[in-house]
């Protein structure tokens, strides 16, 4: 689902207050705490109206079923790298493993940011309809835009070569714990990845020609 | 768990030609199966019995608890690296990366190892006491392992590292099984993670000195 799809805006309302922004607003805080408590399997259309305080019917007003809710809380949980990653990227080959390192971090770092991803990214690992959605979500937002940026042979695959170092810090780093990578200082993370990503991003020999 | 605690042995049988090693195969095996099926909440020691077709007091004779049940699991998903890992570190620092990155690479192409390791690694990543279990294991059988061959400073820093980057890969690759990643092939991941492993593992200057 992008931004500027039409079931993102409040549309008029079914017959009450309750069809305003806000109860979208609630709607979709209270599914992301739901997918974030219970998983994806255990959350239901009915228990995130109960959580938000409001009638089913308006979760299926906004948006339709379980799958397309949780492809909001997607969207929204990526919102932040899927914009600002781009303009990143855009500024030329010279720092960008340690920008996009410092980002991500950034993003992991703040328990506001984490704590939705964490939920998606839980979701995704365990079941399969939430991994077709994360995984067209981050296609598309994430590695086609990082792609589009990258000026040599094979970028998509660099682009998730990039991806799996962040991702694999982050499973380390925020769910399983593990120590001293848990409590070192991030920019001892970011000191330490920048080059690994500087190098799958920009090195025309980091990558074999077959793996075009 | 470590390999040669007694729970590992067949005991004396509990009353019945049921209580002999072949059953405790069949219960371990049966357990990474309801694991892998249906993950670490829904798994209860009752279907492991069903599913190996033994009484769940043989369950609890070998295994104990669900959680010893779950570690024996992981013991056993992960007893391969953990046999092989050190010895491959032991042959020196020139090439390490590469022999790490094929090892790993190894392991998850083969789906008789892939299968079994997943669902411990999916249940870590969404229940405490799965994670818990995990972590424990990885730190005593392969950081600590790994770490104790690193002549360099941090080296269990480095190895979480070189754990992030691997496991990442296998997450994107096997998990979310995004593409190209997920086609490649199995060499050219293998060349170019290589590089990133060697550098954790081995330069001094990969590290920063307040990460130690």
């Amino acid at each position: 689902m992008t931004p500027d799809a039409p079931r993102r805006r409040g549309r008029p309302s079914l017959r009450s207050a309750e069809g305003t922004p806000a109860a979208r607003d609630r709607i979709l805080a209270a599914a992301r705490e739901e997918f974030s408590a219970r998983g994806y399997d255990k959350t239901s259309i009915r228990r995130i109206a109960q959580a938000a305080g409001v009638d089913p019917a308006l979760v299926h007003h906004y948006f339709g079923t379980k799958d397309e809710i949780f492809a909001a809380a997607v969207d929204l949980s990526l919102a932040l790298p899927a914009k600002e990653l781009p303009a990143l990227l855009a500024d030329g080959p010279d720092g960008v493993g340690e920008r996009v390192a410092r980002l991500f971090l950034g993003f992991w770092e703040d328990p506001r940011t984490r704590g939705p991803v964490l939920a998606v990214v839980r979701s995704a690992l365990t079941h399969e309809a939430a991994r077709d959605i994360m995984r067209s979500f981050v296609t598309r937002n994430l590695l086609e835009r990082i792609a589009a940026q990258v000026p040599v042979p094979a970028p998509t695959l660099r682009a998730e070569l990039a991806a799996s170092q962040l991702i694999g810090v982050a499973m380390l780093r925020y769910v399983l714990e593990l120590e001293p990578l848990a409590s070192a200082d991030p920019e001892t993370i970011v000191a330490t990845v920048a080059p690994t990503l500087q190098r799958y991003l920009t090195d025309p020999e980091a990558v074999p020609a077959t793996g075009a």
